[in-house]
């Protein structure tokens, strides 16, 4: 997504979003340029602290501005600026949504470059009918594209890639030798919002999809691009039709999905594991290297390298059998 | 869809569409102006009686003409013309497909607006490239469209709604704030059909697709329209990718239904309900308020309030944890 | 797909596409045709052989080359031209894509039909905007299709069928009364491929998909053509939406999937087999006649006719209502 060259200052930017604090410590006059994680804030970045498991990255962070919960406040380094909210998420998000307008549905900006634009900057490519592509997408040589696909701006698109019909690629890297298949949704906005009482806030996804090297995704499958960091599918990784992959899921590589399997929101997947059919795994979890899982397993909980399981919950095979 | 405004004499309408009745009680002269259920006929409509769970309907019914079996003649009230079939569903199902001739499969009518007409009609709307947009739709301010969408006859579309590309919607009302995601079919003809010997006959659907207010619906996912009353979504239900609704479901409000859930025909589901990636729901259920369905489970009962569920079949989580 | 028309002399034609032989025994100067299984291989073909289960059609083969390990060379009848390989799947799939050069992803080729050649050629036809139409197709009377639809050469649709929106169709024969529903991808690329050491290969699809009469496709589902052999779906099946059909799947008639039901490859099913919502099949199983199987059930080995079963690993369902 594009980033906004301009800046604002603090309490400017706050008061023309209706967003107020319950405390604020604004000890000099600051400009604000973005928002980010803490990891990846830089100088005049925004950010928010609400989850102990990070105060290595807090006391590293460059940002400037932390929004944080009030018993969190003593964590905060003494040179930045503090904002203390009951909900920093989602104060965080609103000013998110601002820098990113875009990031809590779709990039879409109807932009699309005419048709000999497209030829004149993409000789070599060959491309169905129909095809919309927005400014700023790379694409390299011998590329394929069927009817009726999308690619939104910023994309990019490596060298020997095949891209079916009715396609919808945003936010996304898709690296040499990548097949995706008809149908399939590359990017769309991950699931996630949260209920503060009768609201519902949906939450802003300004991360990617990193899709690697040589691998395919099967027709009808969806890949949701990352909240803040990136959903990422490593090379060679091949998955069957109809698969459904959350936001900032990571995935080695040389792992095989078969159809309709499912990965919940940020978990981990090692290289060369597989999955059979209708397989899924639950959120957040991590699952080692040659792991094998049997169709239809449900996974709640993390996996060693090497292991084959199967099962709901999945459990290692010989037990599943003994059952 | 729309109501022809044509009436017919009850016996020209049978002979010219090749339906014979086993036995039929024509006491008189009526004209047919349209079929529908027994709770939504009104004067001049037909309508069939075959479960005597709806005999209170019956006794209510504003039809005047009923299709039922041999041995349901005697429920039926004194003043209505009877009509005896061994199947009256099927009966019923050829009228209406008389009435609603799309109605057994897609409502498409091929009298797109041309794009001038659209400006000027919506000129705020914001779509993309390819739309196809029939008449007699309603379309709020601030909507934002993808591309390659089609939209049908006779649907709504509330304010601030944002549809993502290659949605299809048809018999649909979509409410203020919703999200509907790329991919996506709304208001689809539901799965319906019966085997009678060797014929098979399809069920018409001339039910909507009602999304109410702020509601998500992730990409690629399928809501079927009811067949004759409607499939509902309440208020500020989220649904993730590849999610399957079929006809005639009731869903309350602020529910939250991850990637690749499935729910059968005519099951009804409270609010506050949040469902696990994967799991289902057998048709003509009731789960209550509030409750939780952990991922993958496979839910074959009723369901009451503030339950917490999980498993295959889906039991109290409890009882699931001690297995 | 189309066969080209040229023949071509073995050693040059390996040579022109890099693949070398162990050991090749050609006693003789030899045109190769074409390349197929033992099956339908016929004169001036090149085929394999790695599986004693099939000796039987390699003592009929009419192929006159066959790629084979070492230790099957012996099998080999007297008058075959011999080629030593240590993967013959591998070899013999480079091959079939110099052959069929689209076959190991897509057979879009970008000549589409215009406006005015698809209403010169029939006449009859209604479709919605944006259809592409490639040639040598096969189209019927009392056709209907939706927008954004792509059919692919060499397809066959018969008469009175039902095409949805944005629906792609390529190697495929639609028989009479079909109904497709919107967004459904018939006759993809199957999921297949080899890890041989660090490398990848694709594994050609050189097959089609049938579709009987009277059958129905739901929505957002997808069914792969067949590797070799052709993916089948018998008359009268019903399909819900969201199902997904591997490759060289075989499917009786009168069959009923509800929603989110996944066949692995190379299963067969047989007549008036009811499979309930989110059930799976394991590949290369047989499932008998008069079979049902209860919603999210994991069929992991053969079925025999007229059984009932139900759970993961499904069993007669009166073992599974016990536990």
């Amino acid at each position: 997504m594009n980033l906004t060259k301009n800046t604002y200052l603090l309490q400017t930017l706050l008061k023309n979003n209706n967003i107020t604090f319950k405390k604020s410590y604004i000890k000099k006059k600051i400009y604000i340029k973005n928002a980010g994680d803490l990891k990846s804030s830089r100088k005049n970045y925004i950010s928010f602290f609400s989850n102990l498991k990070y105060l290595n990255l807090l006391k590293k962070t460059k940002a400037d501005v932390i929004i944080t919960k009030e018993n969190f406040k003593q964590y905060i380094p003494k040179n930045k600026i503090i904002l203390i909210s009951d909900y920093p998420e989602i104060d965080f998000a609103k000013i998110l949504s601002f820098f990113y307008p875009q990031s809590y549905y779709s990039t879409i900006n109807y932009k699309k470059l005419k048709l000999e634009e497209i030829t004149k900057k993409f000789p070599n490519l060959k491309f169905g009918i129909n095809f919309y592509l927005e400014n700023n997408v790379k694409i390299g040589n011998n590329v394929q594209i069927g009817n009726n696909v999308t690619i939104k701006q910023n994309c990019k698109i490596g060298n020997n890639v095949i891209i079916g019909s009715n396609v919808v690629i945003e936010s996304s890297d898709i690296f040499d030798d990548v097949h995706i298949c008809d149908g399939s949704i590359i990017g769309k906005k991950g699931f996630g919002f949260k209920f503060i009482g009768k609201n519902c806030i949906r939450i802003p996804h300004i991360g990617r999809v990193q899709i690697h090297k040589g691998c395919e995704i099967g027709a009808n499958s969806v890949i949701d691009r990352g909240s803040v960091g990136n959903t990422i599918v490593g090379e060679y990784t091949f998955f069957d039709n109809l698969v459904h992959i959350a936001h900032n899921v990571v995935i080695g590589k040389r792992c095989i999905f078969a159809g309709q399997v499912g990965i919940a929101g940020s978990t981990k997947i090692g290289n060369y594991v597989t999955i059979g059919g209708q397989a899924g795994i639950s959120g957040h979890l991590k699952i080692g290297d040659n792991v094998k899982i049997g169709g239809k397993s449900g996974v709640v909980k993390n996996i060693k390298d090497n292991e084959v399981v199967m099962g709901y919950p999945a459990k290692p095979i010989k037990e599943f059998l003994k059952n």
